[in-house]
């Protein structure tokens, strides 16, 4: 079956009536000169929508929350929002008071900029922990973007490029679907590189909520019409998929954000909430199909940038007690050091796999577990492990099927019905390098 | 006040009546003869009691665990052993019933040698998981030990060198303490490197047990009079503080495993069990505190020696709600990448460390947090961070205090009164490196 969308150019100015722009206001200087992006790429990145829109949020589950996280909430339940100003460089987390203060300085900036409610701006931000922002450096760049905004290409790459801080390339997509006789487009930028294992919720910290970090934002933009409350449900569903199932190092940031913002201007009958409506509704299935496709997307694409990573490995869990229970030894086998450094050397270690099953939270029983490789959504499986005893296959032929820069592990631990699936990365000395700080330079700092 | 126990040389064997050896017999050789130990240290160990002893243990809360871990559980539950037949090279793990075979037989084989019940016999093994034990080499390596047993410093550092894996010295220790009129004298050996963050347990997985991973071996032998119910009360407590609080890389090894025996040659009133006796008697206390020692000692060295530590971090939580937010809060800061990079860098990031406080099972208030840093056990602690606010401290104070091989840590939460500490390691470009494996080798499958 053709899938319902296909990817267009122009990421969050896809859509209409989205502008877009990204500038350097040189967030890292910290008055010491060091650390600078100066001529290597923008800091500030402005979303201005043309008229109001829908507005849904997902944020970090981290009880340490950066001030423009704690802004965001309460706007994003309001449902309504018109732009969004994102800086790098700079985390605005850990910052008392006086971050609250920036936070709300930087929409109202925006919003004095383009004359709208100061409510309807969102705010992010990524970088250093624990250091107040330049704000006349912020106040400056953001009426730069402000007159800088256009609906190009490159307007929404240099937005793309000004969230990144340890990412080595921009990442970027859109979509366009059709809703009945309507063409509807979706569009998104997003960032990551290390800290990456978020936890995204609505609003608090779920209930038991156990999950790791990074720091990742992602803005998506749409012009279907749809109202605030099917937004948010639709984003749950396809961060559920995407951004809460990667991991990088399994530690949870900060500052994690996904935002959403929908215009309307494609004049598609609004989609709107409710169970029995969305479920009746064609149009809203094709809509979160492309939403699912556009976060997951981007979501691997953090994991495949992630720092140092050199192979992306979807970690696949069947045959599970539970949910609960295949999700738990997913994380384990996608988070275990072991395992991870395995897998950068290249090395088909399937003790340390049964080893990290083993201490999950899971259920596990030694002589029932399969361990095996495929290549990335193949079916065709070369077994290391059988009811928890070697089989046939070679040491070389495992090492050629973990050779690859992307594989898939499979795992069943035939106990029952339940799978998860996580996608992860490998440990490398880079990774170990990159975080192990410069000390010759305090801008560093941040998470 | 005088510490009433002092070091003496002899780790296992200056207890009265233990001798020992460490004879090589080739278990990594695996027929390809790549990743043999010849000619660079002793491969099987061998303790043995001129008379039966009381016997307690604690082992892996993994629920994959290797075949001599079931093997002991029900002899240590027994209560009553005499020898310890020991190996590296092989972890007797995921070998399924062939394992349990194999485990059988060198407890049959140095039951044989001395004519004791096979039952007086226990067993340990490290190294790689899932391949059969090479058995005519171990049972030449058993009748060769049980011939070279001596009760010198050598023959018990060569016992020592003959459980390492990647441990670079051998580690062992013995004190002596004064029970009354008696001299007792308590010993232990031990080997760590890698998969470092022991759950150990008397016998089943405990409920709710989220414990993470490395193989370590620890076996202690004392000529203390002590019922094998006070000897597993006594080794509980002492493996509570110690080995149940190291993590080298946060991954539990299938085959941890503590075995202590005590052969009463010391001549002492028995010490016994029942919980009113022993608060009664000074000489239970003292052997406790001797035992603790020990075994916390044992322990540091583990981490000291993990694969690649530059630095060794006393991780120290004070002001928690509840001893388990405590310990949560503890782990999830020794366990996080980033921070353990952070360390290795000597780069005082409390950013990391507040993100993953944030993230842990504890209730964490950002604005109540203070963060510093202290000599080992100094009470004189650089404060980074007050009250979620970074303090006058300057960056390159702070980097000072972080720059020994060894500091504390301190993280107060100002929420409640419990307490935690775990002892921790840095994450190096050296641990990547050792663990990404060797694919010329197939012997270095292992866990």
């Amino acid at each position: 079956m053709k899938a319902p969308f296909h990817a267009v150019p122009g990421s969050i100015v896809a859509p209409q009536g989205f502008l877009a722009s990204g500038v350097f206001c040189d967030l890292k200087r910290l008055g010491t000169g060091k650390g600078s992006d100066r001529g290597r790429k923008p800091d500030l990145a402005l979303i201005y929508s043309e008229v109001p829109c829908s507005a849904a949020g997902l944020f970090t589950t981290n009880q340490v929350c950066a001030a423009p996280v704690k802004l965001c909430i309460p706007r994003v339940a309001r449902g309504c929002a018109r732009a969004i100003v994102a800086n790098s460089g700079n985390a605005n987390a850990c910052t008392g008071r006086q971050g609250m203060r920036d936070a709300l300085d930087m929409a109202a900036t925006t919003a004095a900029e383009f004359k709208i409610p100061i409510h309807h701006v969102l705010v992010a931000s990524t970088g250093r922990i624990g250091i107040p922002l330049p704000m006349p450096h912020v106040r400056r760049g953001i009426r730069q973007a402000a007159f800088s905004l256009g609906s190009t290409v490159a307007d929404a790459t240099l937005a793309a490029q000004a969230i990144m801080t340890s990412d080595t390339r921009p990442k970027q997509l859109a979509v366009e679907c059709r809703l009945g006789r309507h063409t509807v487009r979706l569009g998104g930028i997003c960032k990551g590189a290390g800290m990456i294992h978020p936890g995204l919720s609505a609003s608090a910290r779920p209930p038991a909520a156990r999950m790791l970090h990074a720091t990742m934002l992602c803005f998506l933009t749409t012009d279907a019409a749809i109202d605030a409350r099917a937004l948010q449900a639709a984003l749950q569903e396809a961060v559920a998929r995407s951004f809460n199932r990667i991991t990088v190092d399994g530690d949870m940031s900060t500052n994690d954000t996904v935002l959403a913002l929908a215009n309307g201007l494609a004049g598609n009958p609004p989609l709107k909430a409710g169970w029995n409506i969305m479920r009746r509704q064609p149009e809203f299935a094709t809509f979160q199909e492309a939403l699912n496709h556009l976060c997951l997307e981007l979501a691997k694409s953090i994991v495949r940038d992630g720092e140092g990573v050199t192979r992306f490995v979807t970690v696949r869990v069947q045959g599970a007690r539970s949910a609960a229970d295949a999700d738990a030894a997913a994380r384990a086998v996608a988070n275990s050091a072991l395992v991870k450094t395995s897998w950068f050397g290249g090395d088909p270690n399937w003790g340390r796999i049964m080893g990290a099953l083993g201490y999950s939270a899971a259920s596990v029983a030694e002589t029932r577990v399969d361990i095996g490789y495929s290549a990335p959504g193949s079916r065709q499986v070369l077994w290391s492990l059988k009811r928890g005893q070697p089989t046939t296959a070679t040491f070389k032929q495992l090492c050629q099927a973990v050779a690859p820069g992307e594989f898939d592990l499979h795992i069943r631990l035939n106990l029952g019905r339940a799978s998860a699936y996580i996608y992860a990365a490998d440990l490398t000395e880079t990774y170990v390098d990159f975080n192990k700080g410069d000390l010759s330079n305090p801008a560093a700092l941040g998470g």
